[in-house]
């Protein structure tokens, strides 16, 4: 992918600054005759929004979204969908300074470095307000996939860990995750987690997590071997969101410890011919393509850079300061993931459904 | 990416199966002038060549290069530069037994899900074979990354760890790394590693491997925020490599157990406007931008799928059998990543070296 | 190009509909630190903006252009930039004959075989509408080639025939093009165009036109050998504006009646080494590649489809029916192509600026 | 499109120089399952191939294509298909007198300003030789036209005027265009271009050439608006090939002098609801889609610019000269475009179905 696109055949690009006056993005190759509203929207943007309990910044934004393009009476035309948000907490004075100053783990530094100019007003461009963007494309990826697969894939995501408190695998209940605003799908954990995070945030530090996303009834076929591999495209994706630092597939790390017999997924078929697997080491994909088996993948979000307590930084004439962070903040930034790793599954499926399509009819 | 094609500015396309005539890349985009021979890209084939020890495949091949086109005079010319390689050793019968079943954890099913036919042929177009033109194309990218920047980005690979057994990161030496037939840059567990080795093959099992990929003398200002992040970038890069199950950036997934305060990689400059980190968390990139530092990555290789015991499987007809491999193949294929995975590197480098000088000169 | 996106390196997607809320388009790829106001794009806007004379549609638009994003302090910053214009004399009372019929000439018919469904409000986004995406874009390429260039290359466009009235190009005065309505370089044409245009409109029936597109100090080097050529790129840039049926390049369809002695433009250097040539047949392009002389082409641009005279058509039912345009309807929409096809002309150069500069430095 | 790639669904990639040792194509995204012999690229090789009557080159080459990869059995299996050609007649030593001169008219003097180097063998890259390998890829798509749409669509092209002699359209006839060397549709007007480029040749000098292409039986609906529109796509591949330099889409540039009444391609529907125009000005595309009815293009291909009379040149050191090409020439290279427009048309075709195919179904 490339700069502010992603996807070949449905393809979106995304445009907007955190304090600028809008963010959106506009959706290229979306199939036509799908029923959309901004409703179908505006639901996944409402999971992602910031301000809806004590550990997601304070900053308020609607995050309502207009359709301005590509849907007709109800219905996409086929042509480009823009997708606009408008800023409305924007807040800019909250940034003054470190207008001057370059945050450590932040972008501030290396966008200085590359374009020479930064919109320093809440991080800009590199700020994880994009991400509303993402979800936006994410909700019209899911009707896509829905449309042409005539029933929806069902993707969820949970967070599996915050900092070094992990979930006991065996109170697992994807029903749980959005009863709670963890996303977690271990209610037991979910007190504890409250505690950490205030601790933490005491401190003035922050904590990371780790996230799993997961797919169900994703056809075989999906994946384009070997550059476009469906795993390769769902690790760049992953990877592309703000403050991630590693994306596994499957039995991912583990399966270093595993050994071949022991990581064989092996493979039956029963009466109709349906193939089932003995386990789903591979997280669904085969040599770069889906096997019909669900999709799982984990990843791995950083500890919130900015924090309260103060660290040592440059300011842009590269004389020593330091920096300390006392504007909202989340404690942690991994809690916000999950609708937004949701929604590049979604966007990376519907763009290889319609490739595979291309392709493979 | 899509399909056989990796790359935006510098762009290669490979082709081929393990048992066809060929197989080979071409790369589109290669700035000119720059001095290339084959044997230039020779000595990288011969780092990845298989047959070169007891621990991996036993198959015969020369993998000499030849260049087609694209070279004049011994410079390249602008014009698309086709690298060949015969193969010789293509011994078909080994497979006759793998015709008409599906080898677990291979793409043997799914690209017959996908596609309806597939070369069984050793795996066709699935097989590690392909990544013999990924390691040439390296070889070119890593010439133009020289020519351009005026030096060389010194890119290495190590193999840290096989099966449960970690190096012991007080004697990692780069210079033990091209010492030993595992690239393994702690001397002292080689033994150790050949003993593991030997015994999990009589068990006809297998076993995974960690691989480390680092890169020193990187420019800051590389990556195009928001979907051509470098990261993002290496991440779809590596996790296109045959059996990558996993990808880790600078700290990776050891970050979520980092609290923000120790995940900080705190910024001085000298007295020179040189910009020095405390530390290297973030592995050289932040915000999708290389920030100067030293790029450092992992992945993780799961065990080989093809080992001797007798595993349940399916045949093209949906009945149940089971197959058992026992042709030559690896005990631990992330023996051969090293240069594969420096390779892949060295082209998303190339590529984004020219896609930043395309855009910020 | 593929959807609704151009260019490469600098890189553009547009979106809306005639009859929607607002049209626009996200640029992405332009290099930072250029200065970039409003008034920039808004220039170029006005010169296309309908309503100006008698024979250009009545609707009233102010085309006022906002940035929303990618810019800041005046400058931009690398990021995407999305140009926003709002749709306000929208009457789609005017268009409801059309519901459903498909008027020929039009994209009626073919969207609506294509998607199933179609915007019938003013022709929606097959609508010449659009360009007014294009022309904005194109005033940020301009931009960028000047600042890359550190100088800027004069694109001009002019008409030089409507209907089967030609200019004398013994008139031919740059100067004269910007002072009349019809963008017309022969003063002494101006006149009769008028009357013909008059009587044409009154017969119910439109108009042709022929347009030459000029551009001076392009540098040697542009293109992208073989399938990337500055004049391929120009042609399917010119072909994608609405209702041109031809492009030529230099001498164009004139080439066939040449003998290779005439058409041969002969090469000489002076004292400095300078290239001179002793005539331009070629258009500033050989092989593909931009020579240093001047670019020249030219677009043949079909009669207005929308005629008051009543045409057969058929409805959405398939059924046979008449069709008569009533509404506000230029009668010669060549007259307002001459600000697209520059802002045409000015994006595949600033694209292959930055292409070029990737590959050649 | 970019550097040496064409389509974005069904994509291939020349590569190889005219003196080189092979030149070829690797064509990605194919589907599978598509029947797939040597010969069936092989005859249109033929149709090609050099050194087939007095007034074509008379460099001898074999063209004997082979398939390296992609196809098993018979059949594509969807992974990438190597066609590759040996050069044999490669002569270099005809060359010798232009490899420190720029050839007027040629990619010479261009290659050598934008990389710094050329391949002066032939021309290198630039040399026409190049289109073997379209027209290998093209075999390729009319292939997967066939197999999609389970008929063929029907391309064909023909030479419609030779330097200042035209043929008559009252004795057009496609029978007759395979039955003579030109590509001929008018049997009456053979003799005539005979005599015509005897005495060319005489002279020194050459010819162009106008071509129309024509497909039969193409579905409604391909073809991506707005920028990749299929008469967009057609321009771009049509003005790729080596001398052309005008495209026209229907009636092209004679549309500028038909009123808006007389270019009306009137709608009827029959009993059947099958959709039927009054005339094909259009040639079969409407807002860049196609309608259902023929294609028809036509192009515009300048005098051979090698000829045997001297004309001004430089040299490699900016010096003035003057060359003269004494070696083997064609007189007219317009008399070779017919099956290298037709693969263009083709590609372009099954490019667009698939395209069309992902987003429509």
């Amino acid at each position: 992918m490339s700069f502010n696109a992603f996807g070949k055949n449905f393809r979106f690009t995304t445009w907007g600054e955190s304090h600028g006056e809008a963010i959106g993005c506009v959706i290229d190759g979306c199939p036509p005759l799908i029923p959309l509203k901004e409703k179908d929207i505006q639901k996944y943007l409402d999971m992602r929004k910031p301000g809806k309990n004590r550990f997601v910044t304070q900053r308020r934004e609607d995050d309502k979204v207009s359709i301005l393009s590509g849907v007709f009476e109800g219905k996409t035309t086929g042509t480009p969908i823009m997708l606009l948000i408008w800023n409305k907490d924007q807040k800019s004075n909250d940034y003054s300074d470190i207008k001057n100053k370059f945050r450590p783990g932040h972008a501030d530094l290396t966008y200085f470095l590359k374009y020479g100019i930064r919109d320093y007003r809440g991080g800009g461009r590199s700020s994880a307000r994009e991400t509303a963007s993402r979800v936006a494309a994410g909700a019209v990826a899911r009707k896509v996939i829905g449309h042409i697969l005539k029933k929806d894939i069902l993707i969820q995501g949970a967070v599996t860990q915050v900092g070094k408190l992990t979930i006991n695998q065996r109170n697992f209940n994807w029903n749980d995750v959005k009863k709670n605003s963890f996303f977690c799908p271990d209610k037991k954990i979910v007190k504890v987690w409250e505690e950490y995070l205030d601790q933490t945030r005491k401190k003035g530090s922050s904590l990371g997590a780790k996230l799993l996303v997961n797919a169900k009834n994703v056809p075989a076929g999906l994946g384009e071997p070997v550059y476009g591999k469906l795993d390769a495209d769902l690790a760049g994706a992953m990877m592309s969101i703000n403050a991630v630092k590693g994306v596994e597939i499957g039995a991912g790390n583990e399966a270093v410890e595993l050994s071949g017999d022991e990581n064989s997924d092996e493979i039956r078929a029963n009466k109709n011919k349906k193939i089932i697997f003995s386990s789903n080491n591979s997280g669904g994909i085969l040599g770069g393509i889906s096997s019909g088996q669900e999709l799982n993948l984990s990843i791995t979000i950083k500890p919130t850079s900015s924090i309260l307590k103060a660290k040592k930084t440059i300011n842009n004439k590269f004389q020593n300061t330091s920096i300390s962070t006392k504007g909202r903040h989340d404690p942690c930034v991994g809690l916000r993931a999950v609708p937004i790793a949701e929604a590049m599954m979604a966007c990376v499926l519907a763009d290889h459904i319609l490739r595979n399509r291309a392709q493979c009819g």
